[in-house]
């Protein structure tokens, strides 16, 4: 890498996303696929619904998540990966496999 | 990969260790190779070297980081990244160049 250069706001701000409470979490648990609301939830204890709510939107707003409601009654929607959030998500696997190598916990 | 099992301890904490105010910055840093801490705070701006004292004792504690005090006078120190560390390194590469291609300043 190409040190001085290479550090700019740019990475600090994939830094930050990353280790925002849930942020990472909620990315990694769409990596299983498209996923409803209420099963993201279940799959992430302690997290409220209205925090999850939050956390949604802004990565809808960053373009990681696209929010596709159901042709449905009653209406559902579901969270999807663009490739953005995908790419990313691609990186997180790989942060939790070196957790799980090198965190004790 | 196996989702609900994957979701734990150890992969929140390696998100919240990135996230973590210059933390992951550093570790980019010295993916360049040894530094000595004048080095490291020169090139991070706005990092206090108070702050930094306290981040690298951090990483010191986490084993991400090893202090090599040169056999000098006066004395010189300079921190290197472990295996751990290195491992974590690459994996923060690969952020920085997805922030590259995909985040908006």
């Amino acid at each position: 890498m190409d040190e001085q250069q290479d550090i700019g706001p740019k990475i600090e701000k994939s830094f930050d996303l990353v280790g925002k409470r849930w942020t990472g979490l909620i990315i990694y648990v769409l990596m299983g696929g498209p996923k409803r609301f209420t099963e993201i939830h279940t799959m992430i204890p302690y997290l409220s619904k209205r925090m999850l709510t939050e956390r949604m939107k802004e990565l809808e707003e960053q373009g990681i998540v696209v929010r596709h409601v159901l042709p449905e009654r009653p209406i559902r929607t579901e969270y999807l990966l663009t490739k953005k959030g995908t790419e990313l998500g691609k990186i997180l696997c790989q942060l939790s496999h070196w957790a799980e190598n090198w965190v004790k916990e």
